[in-house]
Formats: structure tokens, sequence, C-alpha cells
């Protein structure tokens, strides 16, 4: 039987740190580099507080996120030798629902509905890899992990880190060999 | 650490076998009783084939489905003494998504959107204890199982039934001695 990924969509699948970069210039007409963000909070990413969560429930913010680099790719890839499900913590924002069922089938039209999650906590998944951004969700999952950096977890060590979607398909490789 | 259940939507919170009935009598103007129902499949529920997908399909249908006899009681009763989850194959019919969340905030608002889960298939929920009425989820399940009666389910015994909201905690309760 293939092996089962939980993969995350925000920070993983879609670049929501460029997007917010984009929309807080849009707002406040200041602009931040990815750089500027490293090692801060989703609360505190900004001059002005908040905002991630303000844009967050936003309309419109989830429908037009950009796709991380090499995430297509690398899903196909994937899709190959496991079994991929993209698990997302969606139920906070619930008009974030059909915009990110949406963008899914825009972006990734080759992942089935059945493999799609919408979750609010991710601790009763149980896959056997799982492929996020934030330590609330790694932290308490049972099987392997790997850490897809986002600008909150620079300072982390906690899981294995993976810089970008080539990453984690080396990472993976490694991991197949044991 | 309490134990987790992963509860269904469709069939064991929501009555959607009443509200079935309810959309065929308006659409057709023939009027089933769920003793009609028994033993049939959903693609076979009515003489018109394929309703129960159609009408899952129809906006409104979700949102304005009655609430299961005893299911706000027992869920709170349930609260008590484990993590309640919500589990539901919504991702098949987008169109739900919003409304099924909706119908959750109204009739059971005591539920956090943490505990929320809204997947395709649910083979990757790891709670200890699953409450269905379909074999599709529960035979893949590595927990505890509770069969929620339902007309598709009548045949079957792959499960210990229960024909009730009473029935699912008088079930739990006798498993919680062992």
């Amino acid at each position: 039987m293939k092996k089962s990924i939980a993969i995350d969509m925000d920070g993983v699948l879609a670049d929501v740190e460029a997007h917010f970069i984009t929309w807080y210039e849009k707002e406040y007409g200041e602009r931040f580099s990815k750089n500027d963000l490293k090692g801060k909070t989703e609360e505190n990413a900004f001059p002005k507080k908040g905002m991630v969560k303000k844009f967050a429930s936003t309309k419109g913010f989830f429908s037009t996120v950009p796709v991380m680099d090499g995430a297509v790719e690398a899903i196909k890839e994937l899709q190959k030798n496991y079994e991929v499900y993209i698990v997302s913590a969606a139920m906070e924002f619930p008009q974030s629902l059909v915009e990110k069922r949406s963008w899914l089938s825009e972006h990734f039209p080759f992942i089935h509905w059945k493999n799609i999650i919408f979750c609010g906590d991710k601790s009763v998944i149980g896959t056997d890899i799982m492929i996020d951004d934030h330590l609330k969700n790694l932290d308490y999952f049972n099987g392997e992990t790997i850490m897809f950096t986002a600008f909150h977890n620079i300072d982390f060590d906690n899981h294995t880190r993976a810089n970008n979607w080539r990453e984690v398909l080396k990472i993976l490789k490694s991991l197949e060999k044991f």
C-alpha cells in the first residue's frame, strides 16, 4: 500500500507570504520583502498588527493567492508513489471554504475531491507523513514531519526543514531509503 | 486524555432521509415513508433514479435539512467525556461546504470550528471512535465503529448498530465498561 501524505495549503501549496506582502502594500502603500518578515509571528508580521488574520478573513484573498514555486510539478511527482491528501485548516474562515476548493480545482485539477480535507485543528489526521509550515500542526502529528519554511518558523528546528519543493522531494527520497 | 469521536453529518446529525422524502414529494408529487426506502440503495431509493445525488447537488438542500431527533442533546452529553469531531464528506458537492458550515453554526453552535472536518473519503481520520451510516467509511476505520441506521444499511451487520441517538449513548456507555 502507498504511504499517505497530508500536505498543507497556505504557505506550502499556496504562497500566502507573497500574497500578504502584495495585499499589505495595496492597503498601506508600504512594500516589504520576504526577508523583512523572517522570524516574525503571523500576528506581528507587519507594522499594522493582525493584518494576516484580517486578510485571511477577506473575500477574494484565498481565490487569488499565487501557487508556491514548484508545487504543481512536485505534487504530480509525489502522486506516483504516495497517496496525496491536501489538508487545510480552512474552518476558521468559512468564506475561504469555497475559495480554497475552487483554487485547488483551478491550479491542481489532478487532485481528486476524495483527497481534499478542510479542517479545524489537524490532530485527528492519521496519514504517514505531514508537510506543513505550522508547529501547532506538526508538533502533535504521530508520523514523519517535514516543516516547510515560512517567515514564522525560521527560528525553530523541531522538524526536518524543507526550504522549497525541491528539498521536500529530496527529503522524501532519503526517507524511502530506510 | 479524552477519547476522540468522529461523527458524521448526513444521516447521523442531519436527517437527510426525511429531507429527501420531502424534496421528492415537492418535485414529483409522490410521498414515500421512511419504511418504503428501507433496504434500498441511495441510487435506487426513489422511482426516479439518482435523485439523492441530484438533491445533494442542489443549492439550499443542506442548509434546510432537519436535525436528527435527539442529536443536539446527545452531542452536548458526549462533549462532557469525549473530544467530539464532526466529520462530513462534503467535498464532492462544493456548494455544500458553506451550507454545512452555516447549518452547524445554527444548530450546533457549541461545536468549535477546530472540531469540524469536511473531507472526501474518511480513510485518514484517526479518531478512536467513528459514528457513521456508510459502510464505505466504517469498513476502513481502525477504531471502534457505530453504524447509525439508515435505509441503505438495513441489510448489513458489519458494525454495532444504533437505531437512534439514545442507542448511541447506550453503546458508548457499555464500551466504557471494558
